[in-house]
């Protein structure tokens, strides 16, 4: 059974990239375009079972609503979500019996590196965080990064697992990197990367290595078309991929 | 509440090393050490709880049974159980309402690299396995490898994922490697290493790389007292740490 | 001074990314595209300093003579070049006062760690090469592996190092890989990757390893570029970018 | 034929290594073990055609002129050296027609690292050093980094390259880690980890990795030993064994 799909923010290099997708996608079909400006309706979706949103942290709240009252359901990558707009979007999801996804990150690796991380961090006594990017990103560490040292380090807490030994006295020149909720995290900018996190866990004699990598802007199709494929049917708001796959 | 433990296997490398680990351990006492020939009893393990053994395998069985017998519960290193071994040991221990854990890995990086591997590999096309060793191993791959292969297999034959893509033609000396249950394994031998596992997972434009080091047999003390902390009153037989972990 | 530099075989993808790379070198002029079937002289040339060669294997040799006749230095990325065919450019380059450079990969992180490995693998007992591709790649184990291999044995040869330690007995499947003039090469196919080659080397208690990576076709230009800016002057016939990389 | 060794501080960790190690070499005879108040003569040192003295930086420059002093070459592991200690060796070394090895770094792995990474700095945009210890280390970051990216940003200087990209405008916590001598350095702490350090360099499209691991203390005897084979004859003072390599 093909599932029809609508993008909104299609111009976009995101959204260009997702029609491309959906239409390699053997059990999907492309309905519509939708760009800024272009009314989000039933008949301007062309009928479309899900909608995939990529537009601008101003636009996504109002596009992914008018996604779900046009009578589809959501696949929103676009970021900068507060818990409130959240909120709007979950009882409109759930008032209307309709579905929505919205996840910080499509990368499966990225998403698996972090649910992972998570999963094993108890069991060690050390652990550490290092992102590696592109030269021309503004901010560090990445978003990913404080996302995985803050799961790593509830999940420490959770368990009850004291803060990684370190007898670190001298660091004139901050070697030691950022510490994120006690996890210490390292940036690296390097010409060549995209998109890259490492994560480093050791106990006596043993090291667990957990590293992905986004080569370029294709590493998100393979989440956003799982996301497509199991959106249907689960109610209200899905946050992240995790609970998709199993995690 | 301080945890009796007696080593049966105590003059072996392993045994000695586990030996240390129990004593350097602020929840644990050693209670006893015996070494082949020693009779293993209530008084002999010294009123222990919990008995580690480390052995040889045609020792293995019986010192477990003795163990079970002896009114401890028992936690097995040796390696080379047969189903009907391990059913043995599941009867003894249910008969007598004690409990053992058997595990072939207990190195934690090893045991979360299998299980990661095994959750992670049916949402990517391809996946190989590359095992590292010291040069003096005599077989390849590895059996951590070739478990870890099959379980990745069963994995994505489980979800329907076909195999992963490969379009040689021309491999006149074999640089492709063992294919265990259809997944490509490498073996590579390097003086100054100890045992290290990595797999390798790709999607269009993304790869996930799983790795643990064994740095030398420090790292399976972790796991080894894991498990003497867990087995208590899980009745019958336990089979590996997954679910002693969680996963 | 401005270097006036041509490309032959423009309409392929390797020469579509060579003239964007000399468009945007602030020390170089684009003065003409030639494709299959243009003839090759000084006017068509554009009055070139410098031609740069991508075509196919069979056209590779008539065109850099041909470049070479028509009073310009040559650059040349084509592969497949014989002993023979090297011969008749470099006596052409000589006879005529012009230089060629052709070398079998451009990327400099591939020719450094060729040259790297070469200089290291007489400090080692032990030294195995692993190459990474997309897979569609039809041959294992790739040219570079082989000659990485080859040039690694043949420096260990002329120090007086014996073979690495191996003390493999059973390999059923053949995971230890290929043998290349007596060095292991194992070739890893995955999904999202391009071209990657690792060479580890091995002594008691350390390891050394040497990675590249070439994540897509502009890999290539940083040494194309390199090799138009160093081939006036030179004479004859350069084979290879290791000598204008002082290595 | 044989070299006879002598080892000065025979009784700490790394001198009972080196005892050890020449032991176990086929073309050496361990002739003497001093330690702390053994005086050094000639007789001492059991006739040696070489010591090599691992003691501490109090004691080094002492020691070193009396192993000279007594008709033996010099290899000298301490660290600690100031430039005018090692004009003072190089000065009785020349006088008495001796030969001293001092290097502040015996693994080869470690001396190779950074010699690639000076010889490959000049041809990528960017480059960064990663430094990864086990937790006990009081100093962040080591000193085999510091030294690193001081020669990786000399060789730069030298080619006229400029400081590479790097876009960050919010860094709040530190994440992009120690800036030595404009080179970024990392540092992670890790238990199960000894001694590590990865350079990292990019160009667009490509990146070189090069890596060393020393897992323990004989990480260093294959170069004591290649500097005990080399010593002789050299004359006077060799800092390091980058020379001794032909690096």
């Amino acid at each position: 059974m093909t599932i029809k799909v609508a993008v909104v923010g299609a111009a976009g290099r995101m959204g260009a990239t997702v029609c491309e997708a959906v239409e390699a996608a053997e059990d999907m079909e492309l309905t519509a375009r939708l760009d800024a400006g272009d009314p989000i309706l039933s008949e301007s979706l062309g009928g479309a079972d899900v909608a995939v949103e990529f537009s601008v942290p101003s636009a996504s709240e109002a596009n992914t609503l008018a996604i779900l009252e046009a009578g589809a359901d959501a696949v929103v990558g676009t970021t900068g979500w507060t818990e409130e707009s959240l909120g709007r979007v979950r009882e409109t999801a759930e008032r209307l019996g309709r579905s929505a996804v919205i996840a910080p990150n499509y990368a499966l690796s990225a998403v698996l590196v972090m649910s992972f991380a998570e999963k094993a961090a108890p069991y060690f006594e050390s652990v550490e965080v290092l992102e590696m990017h592109h030269p021309n990103k503004v901010d560090a560490p990445s978003g990913t990064a404080i996302s995985t040292a803050s799961r790593i380090a509830k999940a420490r807490a959770e368990a009850g697992v004291p803060a990684g030994p370190d007898a670190t006295q001298t660091d004139p020149d901050g070697a030691r990197g950022a510490r994120i909720d006690g996890v210490n995290v390292h940036a690296v900018r390097l010409r060549g990367l995209n998109a890259h996190e490492q994560v480093m866990l050791g106990n006596p004699g043993e090291q667990l290595v957990i590293r992905q990598d986004s080569f370029d802007r294709s590493s998100f199709m393979p989440g956003v078309l799982l996301a497509v494929r199991s959106v249907r049917g689960r109610g209200g708001l899905t946050w992240g991929l995790d609970s998709i796959m199993g995690l």
